[in-house]
């Protein structure tokens, strides 16, 4: 007889996993990039000259660089944190870590106790969400504006804790191309934040890792920049500027924190060939590499709002982006993402509904964020096409002369 | 004014690293190997090979493969799985994980709360130990003999577990080099583990990361391969025959186990260039990479055993390892092991003292482990020699003629 597991699960294994089933035909979801713009000849020619170099270090669980990371990738980070986001930071506030979703546990970790609340952006990305659920631990919502988190909102917010007993334990921000709005966060809020954050006496973890795919390359300096109180911590990642599959992303702090925090990262270090790699590669092409690799992805949002004009008209509404992967589409209020999400799976369709990206579900009932990294310029325009198609006949709107899909 | 981080830790984080100083002379400790066995030029051709013909899969999270990680590696670790250890598994059986830490704590996870109890081996691996203290677990240790676990004692254990009204949740067991004591556990041993474990209904978490390394190649079957009921999960690592540094095991157990620990590897995978790379060239090269490896493994070994007998003479005991990278000596009684360790450490020779590798540290007061994979044979004579001095120094033992150092 099969023994069965059910029975000695802890409480937070109770979700399960169904098997992967491949990519849907049109996958207007997850953090995946163009793949054509992955520069594999580039990464090739890298990875030769470093394994042929410093190959045998791995025989070493740290390398020569310790628990922190390949050294070479923590200058070069620091370097380039500090050129693109006026940061001035060292190789030793770097933490190397297996993407930023691996920092974001670590700091879930460092922080966070069952029953303590962390105030964030009111639409969020839904990741951050889950594990928070996972942790037991709660999180109240600040609204967004065209500027991103919204100042006013975030005292009223954090005042309203503190009279309620609440232990607010960290402001986590994604400032920069927020996921899922797409805003940037300008300098003299990000003083705000900063003020506020001394006046409740809280860290701020900022996660940056959509900071590099500006279309203008223009951008505030780092929160982290900003601070004199070493109260920011801070992550980003190669994921969507180089791969995502690479698993390479950075934590940011100083070392009254980073001393903490090693002892969590229970990996025994990231993988490093990623690491040898990137410290190979990165320094002379990552600028280039960005540069050539925007025009491509804008071309891929262009494409996103133009289908979404001409198949949705004024059913849908969002911001251009200005940057990143991703838009968030205001859908007219009897539409329900959640079910359109359903009803468009079958139909070979996947996007993020809403709900699943918000603190309050339903504050965002009608409203999607579909992703257009990974998918061609052909695959958009006849997604699109037919997502207004499902979205029609399951809502009503788009209105439309006909069911007919256009290209 | 400096914010202070302290008063917003949660309870598993109020460790704290010290500045990694790099490695100690004699580095007699941690899962490090040989560094010129590293297959540096096999592992660049195999990675420039793969990388060109699949690395735009990269843009995507889970390449091609999904979330259990790259197919064409999963299919190695089955097909390789079966042939060495006598299971009968297939790719959809297979998680690569960061490591068999990352195992590990995904097991730990998907099992454990707070208060429950882990039976394992009472000298053990000193990071599972760690691990299950940061948890809030509890663990009960299970005697040793020269053939692993002693069943008749696991038996005892687990009745007494029982009368206390105390919720075992598994046996921890590491049954082929056992860590640190080095045994092997028999088939028969085997058996009775499973006979034991269906009468407490009990799963079995096998952690075989050493078991490539038995100098003779010959091993019993894995505990998962003998299972019928489902009972067992399973890791290995290719840490220890490639490269640590790499950070690739595997963790194997039935879908319906599977299924609750993929929610948990909340990393979105592992790094796709180990991934990649093994695949590409562990199929040609594996057997006879580990042939080449074993001798250079048991050379040190050797001459680890050498050096002993000659600077300790019987003050030292041990059993002679039949494979792994690390031997577990007894001293005399008045060897306090970890003031030997501190001694030690400031003459610049790692080890690990036996109460931080033990249930009941008392019990290993005076025994340490030494590694041998890493260092050179130079270096493995040079150190036994200084510590046998370090030793005669603070603890009168080994009896020595003077105080000299000897090659």
């Amino acid at each position: 007889m099969a023994f069965d597991i059910s029975g000695v699960l802890s409480a937070r294994a109770s979700t399960a996993s169904v098997r992967w089933q491949g990519y849907p035909p049109f996958h207007f979801i997850g953090g995946n990039i163009d793949e054509p713009t992955v520069p594999v000849d580039g990464l090739a020619a890298a990875l030769d000259k470093v394994i042929k170099a410093d190959g045998h270090s791995m025989a070493k669980y740290g390398m020569e660089s310790g628990p922190q990371g390949y050294l070479p990738l923590r200058q070069f980070v620091a370097a380039n944190l500090n050129r693109r986001t006026e940061m001035e930071v060292g190789a030793d506030e770097v933490l190397i870590t297996s993407g930023s979703l691996q920092a974001m546990d670590l700091v879930n970790q460092l922080l966070l106790e069952p029953g303590d609340t962390v105030v964030l952006e009111s639409a969020n990305y839904g990741g951050a969400l889950t594990r928070l659920n996972r942790l037991e631990v709660d999180y109240a919502g600040v609204d967004l504006d065209d500027g991103g988190m919204r100042m006013d909102h975030l005292r009223t917010v954090l005042a309203d804790l503190k009279n309620r007993g609440r232990r607010a334990k960290f402001i986590y921000t994604i400032p920069t191309i927020q996921n899922p709005t797409g805003t940037i966060m300008s300098r003299a809020r990000r003083l705000e934040m900063l003020e506020i954050a001394a006046e409740f006496d809280l860290p701020i973890f900022e996660d940056d890792c959509y900071a590099d795919l500006i279309w203008d390359g223009s951008r505030p300096p780092a929160i982290y920049a900003l601070d004199t109180e070493d109260r920011v911590i801070y992550c980003g990642s190669f994921s969507k500027t180089i791969a995502p599959a690479l698993r390479v992303g950075y934590l940011v702090a100083p070392w009254a924190v980073l001393r903490h925090v090693l002892p969590l990262k229970t990996d025994a270090g990231t993988g490093s060939l990623e690491q040898m790699v990137l410290a190979e590669y990165l320094p002379q092409h990552f600028d280039t590499h960005v540069d050539s690799l925007l025009p491509v992805l804008k071309a891929k949002s262009d494409t996103m709002v133009e289908a979404l004009s001409e198949h949705f008209g004024t059913a849908a509404t969002f911001e251009v982006p200005v940057g990143g992967i991703y838009i968030w589409v205001t859908l007219p209020e009897q539409v329900d993402s959640l079910r359109l999400s359903a009803v468009a799976a079958e139909e070979g369709i996947a996007l993020n509904p809403g709900p699943e990206w918000t603190v309050d579900g339903d504050a965002n009932r009608n409203r999607v964020r579909l992703c257009f990294g990974h998918p061609s310029i052909d695959t958009i325009r006849r997604g699109v096409a037919k997502l207004a198609d499902v979205c029609h006949r399951e809502f009503g709107v788009p209105e439309r002369s006909g069911n007919v899909e256009r290209d």
